[in-house]
């Protein structure tokens, strides 16, 4: 999607340690109608999946989730990193790694809310080790339901879950991949 | 909003503690079509507002504000509930005390993201004590910003955070309120 190479060049800010911040369109703040091209893109490229839900973790992947989802017609669950007292019965559980923060989430989504089924679309913000897809996938797979693939707004290319992620089989579509991020640019991958 | 009692004597369930639980349309699973009608009616009460951006906090106000953000063309900014590796440079920032989860937590909102000239629509999916919108006004506040409003989807009206807030003068729209709820049933407020 050559709208969020354009974004990312003209947004982005390369913070120390790999993190590219893209908080003042995609997360923190949301440029809405740059939301609203992105749900699009994503059904465009499952028109055909016979998605019948959207999955995707709190809380970024939300507002890409819920475009989405307005864009197929198509409920959303979101997974919660922890186990409130809200969220009741019977849980999906699966430990998920987050690089940006350091820690271990035990991320959950009430059984209730997933069914053998369902064929889920996963999405989310970014796809740097692969982490939290995998987790997604994991409670996908406890359902019995089926992974119909997954989208990241952005990839980071030379952190490797994507690639790993489409070795093993599945769909990964990233609306841009970032292969080389310096000091003195960034360099995407061509699609 | 009629619609919204329905939904909530449909699909709501009472919790121990006084927990209302709504996920299976509202939070944790989103049910995309009523979700654009919650967007559709905070864009008819504000639409003379004259709201230049939307205010919410991580993670269940999200689908409200992007919905509501699509529904009138306003960016959405969301207060994040810790400040992470990806939150950079200064914050606005307020401890803000969860009585769901029992906790206080500093919620920061990048400083870049909101300025003086802003007229503020908060949005989030439960007014109960009121701590979240009260944190969320005090972070306009300190950006010079201007709150147009706020907007629950859910208001328990017997823990008073809202008509305390509408006693300090703000405008606070619910799009249901919950009088009492009792295991013989739920009452809401006429509005």
């Amino acid at each position: 999607m050559k709208r969020m190479e354009e974004m990312i060049l003209k947004e982005g800010k390369i913070l120390p340690g790999g993190v590219l911040k893209v908080g003042s369109f995609l997360n923190q703040q949301v440029d809405i109608h740059f939301m609203k091209e992105i749900g699009d893109e994503v059904a465009r490229l499952y028109k055909d999946s016979g998605a019948t839900k959207i999955l995707t973790i709190e809380s970024s992947g939300i507002p890409i989730a819920i475009s989405a989802g307005f864009a197929m017609g198509l409920p959303v669950v979101y997974a919660k990193k922890n186990k409130s007292s809200n969220v009741s019965g019977d849980v999906y559980s699966t430990p998920v790694k987050s690089f940006t923060h350091g820690n271990t989430n035990n991320v959950v989504v009430t059984k209730e809310y997933l069914s053998a089924d369902d064929k889920i679309l996963i999405v989310d913000d970014f796809l740097a080790h692969g982490s939290a897809l995998t987790g997604l996938i994991d409670i996908v797979n406890q359902a019995g339901a089926e992974v119909v693939g997954c989208v990241a707004a952005i990839e980071k290319g030379f952190q490797m879950g994507g690639d790993r992620l489409r070795a093993e089989g599945y769909r990964i579509e990233s609306l841009a991949i970032v292969d080389e991020m310096t000091d003195d640019g960034i360099t995407f991958r061509e699609q």
